[in-house]
């Protein structure tokens, strides 16, 4: 892949969060990268859904320096940049404010593993990172943004590529993926997972996150090295 | 009906889940049966509603040997098969994971039969049928879970045309009809019921099933021997 | 009006139900009346909205003998009847199983007047009627659940035109106006003053109903003898 | 602006509210000022959106009195007017009666702060003003519900263009900001902000707002005089 198609691909992921629903004005984000290149193809600074083409796409390297374009990138483009630098499996990132992943994050809880559903994408919890002290935000609010995933997922001896996103602590989700158009993917299916965890709660406030043999059959049966989901490519 | 004709009514029967919003991606499928021929037509694995054609489907007999088609059946065929060869008067089945029902499935619960909506088509609570140990999941995943669901119906000796659907702990809804177009009607049916109870709850957490005489009078005004809902066919 | 124009303000107005997404399938009927030939247009029982037309409507006298048409009458015909007969304001009813009106009558409460936007169409609480007894429901099901309507409205001394609908225990909502598509913008208005009613109960499970003076203003500003809501007629 | 520019821009703002799904038939209305001029363009009272052309909206001046048009203004003209007098930074105001605004004003209670997406638009909770007296409500319900609301902003010293929104007790919401157009895209933020707050309370009935050094930084981004989101003007 070339910048010209990464541009291409960045511009379709982004074009995908209204059409699914996932945004409002706008709220959101994608990002894609070139790993040889080190470069960067992120979705510039407000600007609205309808007014985007792919040549107004912002292009930086992985310090944040601009290499094409005129706008400015996204305001979180050091959050995602700090992510691609932790994670080096992933190929696309998704910032999105979609409402039942936003409440999970304001609430401050991680989104249980309550059924099938989420095991088939996220093995495990979808993890809740904390707040950034006053001293993290005075000194890079979107940097320390990204550093706190990673903390997170370290902390926590969590795999990214098992739990492809997160959400953070009075803010929203993160998603990724091995390109963009699976980062917005896993947006799509974090913001249907957390609306069915919330259902679940208002059935049974006490329900239970599944047992371990059924999260795990169904997160290998798609995953797995013996994963049978799907056709054979 | 002939094979060319039940592959295009699973066809049309997969297309209208969704129509009527039952599926994210590609989290759904729909199958149906020739009894006499004891061949099943089912959506392949993994494929996109968007890509797909009639002559895409895949053709399985009851022991699920592939007898037409290149494609991998849906990785749920095994339940299929396993409700097929137990319920005789089945002639279509669906799998989705429509939120509402999920969340009662991720609950663990029966939907309790709260009003007329529900007894129209549901004879009774919708069951949740029991999650399975890990020797059922190491054993036999599919098959188990559609033995899991006969044995729920055996026990609470609930007949199956009476009551058209279940849903799995920790999974969601299967639901099925005499032919696969009224095995998606139920899909919707049981969805909005799951939604309604849902909002039921919500407005009073200790609200109660309608009695049995108002339960009894919606469904046997539709299904009994003295039906007089509709036109005479 | 003549009956080819109820006829035809009949047809429009049931198949306002799908486009306001209140009916799933066949869940929902309207029916107008010529008070003066006592004929009551009303749709004909388990016609989907897609196969409707104004010449498939049925005609019924007041005792419920079909006058035209020959499809049989809405099932729930002797209900429509016995409001008709009961209250003489009425034009037009409706009856759906939208799902928020239904929540409330499952669980068997009535709909709190919680604001303006409940008190600019209904003056105090939407009641909510008394399940039927088994006798009752032997003798004729469809015309007492009319019969029970009148008795809630007369026990509890509330004018129809005054408030224009109700829901019943474990069934769903009635509505009705001076015509039906005033009966259809009432089924709507309750529809949605319903779902207001519960997420206000969700942000504050003890909220109370808004002051008397509140409610009042509201009502008479667009109901009242010195009513200035919308332009002279 | 002039006249004919105000009359343009009010109706494009007041067509955005159905587009937006924030009103129901006739539950809303957009205005705009000239303030040089002391002009105010309004939808007229009880008006379907779909027969609305900008040639149809009423201009009155800042006491109320028509200027221009035969159709009575919005009964909710009065409110605006009052709130334009109050505070001289408003160049448009919205009111609707969409449901999760609605829902916490039905309540009674402030919106709170949960996370970055209120903090993006509103420096705090949105208010709930009081219920007005039946005294104040004999005398002039409409310009006493804005007298209300400027005093719920005066005693409570919030400025109106960094909390562009209010919830009136047993209402609903009002919007504003420096034209039409912005009024209306707060009333967007204001519903969607609403909805997660509810959603954040069901995940947790506890939950608490986001720590202010999170709130302050996100308003500041967007707002402060070091702002740094979007693109420079």
């Amino acid at each position: 892949m070339n910048l010209k198609e990464l541009r291409q691909a960045v511009y379709a992921a982004n074009m995908e969060l209204p059409r699914r629903n996932l945004v409002t004005y706008t709220w959101g984000n994608v990002s894609g990268i070139l790993r040889e290149e080190g470069l960067v193809v992120i979705k510039p600074s407000g600007v609205e859904y309808e007014d985007l083409t792919p040549d107004l796409l912002a292009v930086v390297d992985l310090e944040g320096n601009t290499v094409e374009g005129t706008l400015n990138p996204s305001s979180d483009t050091r959050t995602h940049l700090e992510l691609y630098r932790a994670f080096p499996a992933l190929g696309g990132i998704v910032h999105t404010h979609s409402p039942y992943a936003v409440a999970w994050a304001q609430a401050g809880e991680d989104i249980p593993a309550y059924g099938t559903t989420h095991a088939d994408y996220f093995y495990g919890p979808v993890p809740c990172a904390r707040t950034l002290t006053p001293e993290e935000i005075d000194e890079d609010y979107e940097r320390n943004t990204g550093r706190v995933i990673v903390e997170t997922f370290q902390t926590r001896n969590i795999d990214p590529v098992h739990v492809p996103g997160v959400i953070c602590f009075s803010h929203g989700p993160f998603t990724w993926g091995k390109d963009p158009a699976q980062a917005v993917y896993h947006a799509v299916v974090l913001e249907e997972v957390a609306r069915m965890a919330l259902l679940t709660r208002m059935v049974n406030p006490a329900a239970a996150p599944a047992p371990d043999h059924i999260l795990n059959k169904h997160f290998m049966r798609k995953h797995g090295p013996n994963a049978y989901y799907g056709q054979k490519k």
